[in-house]
């Protein structure tokens, strides 16, 4: 092979031609990261031909020292992966480490107007393959910022289970002493239509400007790219594949809105004053199920689940599954509500709605009270990846059913609005 | 008991007093519905006191001749029960046959003006009891009105899987000669806030003026109580617990706007004349998943479906699951992937996502091609929902799996919008 990670390539196949740089991958296909930004794997089989239309430049790196501004704040961003990082990762192969202060000031020299930035590499991946753990490693990163007393924390991150993660740090850390902004992309750095730069360069103003306390993700409001939107850590959801406003506030509204280019902080939530102490509880029980019903659904997939710890149920409407039997179709029915009852008297069992906005009420149709009357507790508003997020935490510490139960209805770091005249039907 | 079904009644508890219709239900707690229409379940073991407030009084059965007026068209309402039935439902107990043209015709006098109704009670049931086994008995009806020559079809029912069923008789009954439209309801009928008439008054109105063709649902537009969306069957999905336009068109927009009080009805959709031929394939095979992924998901909760005949995935962003191995956190990935390309070999694997809005990509980032090479099948803009129930429904009678992925990848029912410049990010 004549060409190395970076360099641009044509290839050629039976029928067409394709420009690209190349980024080394296993398998069968050759992948190229096309103009478009996007990634295309060709089979090696039907590849006729290779060119090398332009070898990759190394650039030199160059560990200017950077002064820090002692009238500026300081923000730490912690590196985890994802699209944001994509420019390191694809163009030079796989040269993670680069993303210093030095490199990320090169590529968003508007941020040294903001704060001075501290920035370290906590893991290198996209947010699909982040597990519990890596959450754990990542709130004890934050509580070391936090003891070096940093002004605020970016953690760059892969969009895909973001406000998973963003959840998982509002239990594992709370009253935090500063603010901490969870920042993606949704188009990868070296793309024009990148919303990366805006992301971090949004939430590094918020934070330099902000009397707000605690954990949320910053991402785009619309497809303009202008101003992003703080969105509270767990009441938020990735909403669509793509777009670079995939974030949205589930049952709730957004903190704030920001436009660094207009030197714009527009609070949207009353900003709490934080009185709490700080405090920290790292840790998350894995062994609980997310599970999604459905027409079809059989009791035998509830029992595969029986030696866990926990369930969270996303049913139907305002929280429900089958389990009346009214004809020989429903039969089966009976066993569902039989295996719930024997599953609730060892784990606690907690039901959220796959309509996924709104409130679940179990009082309002007969499945719901069968289903209540058989151990499973209505978790109110709360996203159904927020509770399954809280209840691994809660099951890593607590072990008293009943205190479990009771602490999932607990509010606790804004999972869940409390139903008021004027939001009975949020 | 001194009370009967459909009496108003007032409860006393030590500290409480709750006034309410009383409806009879099994289980520790006594069920009335308040005057807010919402049910309430009070514990038996802490009544003190039961007044009998008002006699129910039982509506005398009139059965008055309806006159078919020959001008106008004829549209026959099956019903499957759920909220639009509710008001039968509670207020008489359990006196479900209630439900005929006359019925109806003094619930929504305003009917009578657009066209001559025929009804049949096909199901009592609210829809989260519905098994894919009711979408067949539910499509041979409509077989059977059809053959009678009706010139519309409803069918009203629960909200909780009203798209589930939508998109199972979209591929179950194709090139209908005749508009066919779903109709629920979130607030009862007995509530004046309620939604059942206003839906089924604008679906008669819009199957009396349509040159549409199809399965659609009918839902209110947004919280005013004046106009319907005609949204399209596969493409449509419950996105409140509770709000009167709970139903919203994902990927795809409403075919039409209907408000009969103005005599509106407005287009959305170019409406396509439908010259293919009416058929049915009515059969379900009901051995198939649709799997949630979530961080801590086990390749062990996969291999419980080893027997099953396909499977569905509700991906992170663009199609993805955890399948590389980084750290030592990541080692179970390995299995997953591997547990993947085993059950690819007996089954087909398809990929959705759980952002719900956008279309997969398998081809931008490396976990979704080393997916792709262990056999999922990335499934466009279709609906996770949607594309359980059409995977269930070839499964039903084709067996080559090659051409299940072909067939599962082809628009039948408009389930599959075609990637275009213009909607690149939709």
């Amino acid at each position: 092979m004549n060409y190395d990670p970076g360099d641009l390539i044509k290839i050629k196949t039976k029928d067409k031609v394709y420009k690209g740089i190349y980024i080394p991958q296993k398998g069968n296909s050759l992948v190229i990261k096309l103009e478009s930004g996007y990634n295309i794997g060709i089979d090696k089989k039907k590849i006729k031909k290779i060119d090398l239309v332009k070898k990759h430049k190394k650039t030199k790196k160059k560990t200017k020292e950077i002064k820090q501004n002692k009238k500026l704040p300081t923000i730490s961003i912690l590196h985890t992966g994802g699209t944001i990082a994509s420019k390191v990762d694809y163009r030079t192969g796989a040269v993670h480490a680069e993303f210093s202060p030095e490199e990320l000031l090169k590529m968003f020299p508007e941020l040294k107007d903001i704060a001075n930035i501290k920035s370290r590499l906590i893991f290198q991946m996209f947010s699909e393959d982040m597990e519990p753990e890596h959450w754990e490693i990542l709130a004890k990163e934050v509580k070391k910022e936090i003891k070096k007393k940093v002004d605020g924390i970016i953690i760059t991150h892969g969009t895909d289970t973001m406000h998973y993660t963003s959840a998982a740090l509002s239990f594992m850390l709370q009253n935090l002493p500063v603010p901490l902004l969870l920042v993606g992309a949704q188009r990868s750095s070296d793309r024009g239509s990148s919303d990366a730069s805006l992301n971090l360069i949004n939430a590094s103003y918020f934070i330099s400007k902000t009397n707000f306390r605690g954990i949320a993700i910053c991402m785009h409001e619309n497809t303009e790219d202008t101003s992003c939107l703080i969105l509270p850590g767990t009441k938020t959801r990735k909403m669509h594949t793509s777009r670079r406003d995939a974030f949205k506030p589930i049952n709730d509204v957004p903190i704030a809105k920001v436009d660094y280019k207009k030197k714009l902080i527009e609070n949207i939530k009353k900003i709490k004053e934080n009185k709490e102490k700080f405090k920290s509880s790292i840790s998350f029980e894995k062994n609980i199920a997310l599970i999604k019903i459905r027409p079809g659904f059989s009791y035998k997939e509830l029992e595969f689940y029986k030696n866990y710890k926990g369930i969270i149920f996303e049913g139907t409407g305002l929280g429900h599954l089958a389990v009346s039997v009214l004809d020989k179709h429903t039969k089966e029915h009976k066993k569902t509500l039989e295996m719930i009852k024997k599953l609730s008297k060892k784990m606690p069992i907690f039901m959220t709605s796959q309509c996924i906005f709104g409130r679940v009420d179990m009082n309002v149709y007969s499945s719901g009270r069968d289903l209540q009357e058989g151990g499973v507790v209505p978790l109110e508003d709360m996203l159904p990846e927020t509770a399954y997020v809280k209840l691994g935490w809660l099951l890593s510490f607590e072990k008293n059913q009943e205190k479990i139960k009771e602490l999932m209805l607990k509010n606790i770091a804004g999972e869940i609005t409390e139903r008021t005249q004027a939001n009975e039907f949020l």
